[in-house]
């Protein structure tokens, strides 16, 4: 299928990758990933053009990857530098593609276009990862068997939640829904949208109780933030009623989906809190509702509603029923699809 | 695949729904059932029309079904009548379409053609199910993983017996096989098909042979008869030679296959006997034997066959060698995709 | 896909078949196979043209087979002989495509194209199965979910030992591949190409050590014989620097690869040693690590990179980087590709 190739995609956590090579297809293509000697990352193409062995097999030599089939070695940048066969001629063709791999606030983002148009600008930060004073945090992973784009619909409608999540990351149904409680806020930007829920008087939720003192509700925010193709940065707090968001207790959670194929999906996860952040069972506690919520709830629903869908993979196709608190997911969807009919448009 | 959409197809014995949703899929298309508090069986369609949830996960409201996604609840009807979400709109196709299902003497019947096109008339009886003066009966299921057809001819020729239920259904071969000791009948309807065995001098068959107190051979018969598209009434029975068969033993059995998909198929069976009926390890172990010959004798084998017919589902594009035995299977076929034919080819 | 027919592939060895029915698929055919009383080897299409049973689940009566599901007999050419239902009239179509199956020196060969076409004279020998005072011997299979031309290309490039092998069946890479110490040579012929290897002071590989008394080096041979379509023989030896092949280790190997479908194989392979041929804990070694090096080593690999060219199954089609190594493999490929094209052009 068609997605956007000029993005920056979360290609895992700073700690995924080290001097043992591993490899990840992002948008159905197969890519290996190492660090060079000085620690740089670097992401090639996972396929020797000569027999299109894994070249996530082969060895380290240096900064160079050695195919583990035949013995061909390329070079950092994709080159091919060593045919140790027969004469040793190297063909000009034995060349890897290289892809833009940029390491920021302990996240790595790999670029999936041309690199003639790269924009770090475009780069979502991560600062509770590395802002310790601050924040305590834990990242994550689940491989997902649904298209993204299910999943981003999932997220920027949250209205799920006390359906869905009841238990972990959300409150009751009658505590969240009933009439007048609930405002959302939409944001529509250039790239991006925001989806902003607030809950006046609301018990905390599941995970928000692990850092919540008493049992009177307050104001919950869930400021949800779109960045195209499928960054998603969220910020949960419940605030004493009245009081400035900044005094509460703030949960900041990415999600950060990645294509691996039309139906499958690399879901890269991260979760902090701004209380209590030497608690590290605490930190512990708030990592599993989130990945109950995720792997155990999300996950099937998204999945089954998939597999409903029949292999149609275009929601619109399906001429679904629009309510409205659909509007965040649908813009989005509505804006992914031009940017990438413009990018398919636009002549090489 | 084309199916033949105005008629019944079996959807399960009495007892298999409740207060609890469950769902299967009829001819490719998935369908939640339940019953209202009042008992009546309701059918609807599985999918949620917004994101294509499946309903039956959600939770029972009364008599309405509610979403487990994000909260939709529909009436029995299919019709919705809660949006929970923001100011309560309900667009007008939020409607699930709601399938005929009735229920008699224990047995779920959905129509999955136009309701207006729906006739009571073509439901056939069960009755042995409830006639508990003259009957102990058991009622079983089987998914398989062959198309529907398949199954209807292989029910249609019962001359496979002897080769494929020698020590379950059917005696040896010799014993029913000889010349001149077996009569076929058979018998052609509007929309069904009788193919009726008689075997002369035959031995008790093993499962008989739990109700056949000497060892002397009788009357053997087996009527079959197949309704359009799928619905098979099976009458095996053992008298004395030369008596009326009311004298003898009778072991009426069901088989109503439902398809699911083109290469997958609900199978739903019923065994019952006019003999020993309070002897409840008898009704088990005849039940038994049944089970045995139909998952672990006649399932694989279909199953061998539609796979080494290499994907072609239509058996006569692999143009078969015809037997005179396949008759009625062939005439089966012939008249139901007649039928489907038509159906296809009438105006809506 | 299309498939060389006019050709012998091996259908297994001399101790796979019996009296008891087999199959197996052969280039997309699904064929049974069984010895005669006579103890002559049998091979006819498994599919019984009435319903497609499989005849490989079938009972032997003498000579000829019985299908498992309604009885009809074939001999062992083929033809039914027996209905045994009704008046037992036999269609004309009742016949099953016999395969010619010759057996020799312990082998097997199925041809699979027309029988008027037959040509004994390419089957290839095996002669060290039989000659018992002169090697031990041992045959096995893998079943390989990889089109058979990839491992073509494996065998027909040896060059990968080094790499893929250094545990098992090759040096150390230093040890083979210094400057100069490898010399490689290219033979074609009309339906056949030879890739015969040779390396100089060379220590022993892990397996040619079984045999080998010293720690001194000696000279390698690698003499690899492909013979169209996907018939292997090659011959391992070690012998000390300078003295005629015929004084040193020999080691015999046949690859037969028969293709399944597109994707799958089969693998048949023997491993013969003309040294210590009494020492059969010698023959179980020899043969370990070549088992390990054809299904831990060889077949994940190729698995791989079948994998990675994403379902495309001509390699050409996929622009390859040719390497100078790659000529033997090119040029099987091309031959192969030229001989299938030129029978499928032959008019009828």
């Amino acid at each position: 299928m068609n997605y956007l190739k000029n993005a920056w995609y979360c290609a895992g956590w700073s700690s995924d990758i080290g001097r043992e090579p591993i490899s990840k297809t992002f948008l159905e293509e197969s890519i290996v990933m190492y660090r060079r000697e000085d620690g740089t990352p670097v992401a090639l193409s996972n396929r020797c053009p000569h027999r299109f062995a894994p070249l996530c097999e082969g060895k380290l030599k240096g900064d160079n990857i050695e195919c583990p089939y035949h013995g061909l070695q390329y070079d950092a940048n994709g080159t091919c530098i060593l045919n140790p066969h027969g004469r040793g001629i190297i063909p000009k063709a034995a060349q890897l593609r290289s892809y833009p791999l940029v390491e920021r606030e302990g996240t790595l983002w790999i670029w999936m276009g041309d690199a003639e148009n790269i924009d770090e600008e475009q780069i979502v930060g991560t600062p509770f990862l590395v802002q310790k004073d601050q924040y305590a945090s834990t990242t994550g992973y689940l491989k997902v068997k649904v298209n993204y784009q299910l999943f981003v619909d999932n997220l920027l409608d949250l209205t799920h939640a006390p359906y869905l999540h009841p238990d972990t990351l959300a409150g009751a149904t009658e505590e969240s829904m009933a009439p007048g409680k609930m405002t959302v806020e939409f944001v529509q930007g250039e790239r991006d949208i925001q989806s902003n829920y607030f809950v006046r008087d609301m018990p905390a939720t599941p995970q928000l109780a692990v850092f919540w003192e008493n049992s009177a509700p307050g104001d919950f925010r869930a400021l949800m933030h779109w960045h195209a193709p499928a960054t998603l940065v969220l910020e949960v707090s419940l605030t004493e009623t009245g009081k400035p968001k900044e005094e509460g207790v703030i949960v900041p959670v990415m999600h950060f989906m990645t294509p691996e194929t039309a139906t499958t999906s690399h879901y890269f996860f991260a979760i902090g809190h701004n209380r209590d952040i030497d608690d590290t069972e605490k930190t512990r506690v708030i990592s599993e509702y989130a990945i109950r919520a995720f792997a155990d709830e999300d996950e099937p629903m998204v999945e089954a509603c998939q597999e409903l869908m029949g292999g149609v993979l275009d929601l619109f196709a399906l001429q679904p029923v629009l309510l409205e608190t659909d509007v965040a997911a649908v813009k989005a969807r509505r804006l992914l699809d031009e940017m990438i009919l413009a990018e398919v448009n636009t002549p090489a």
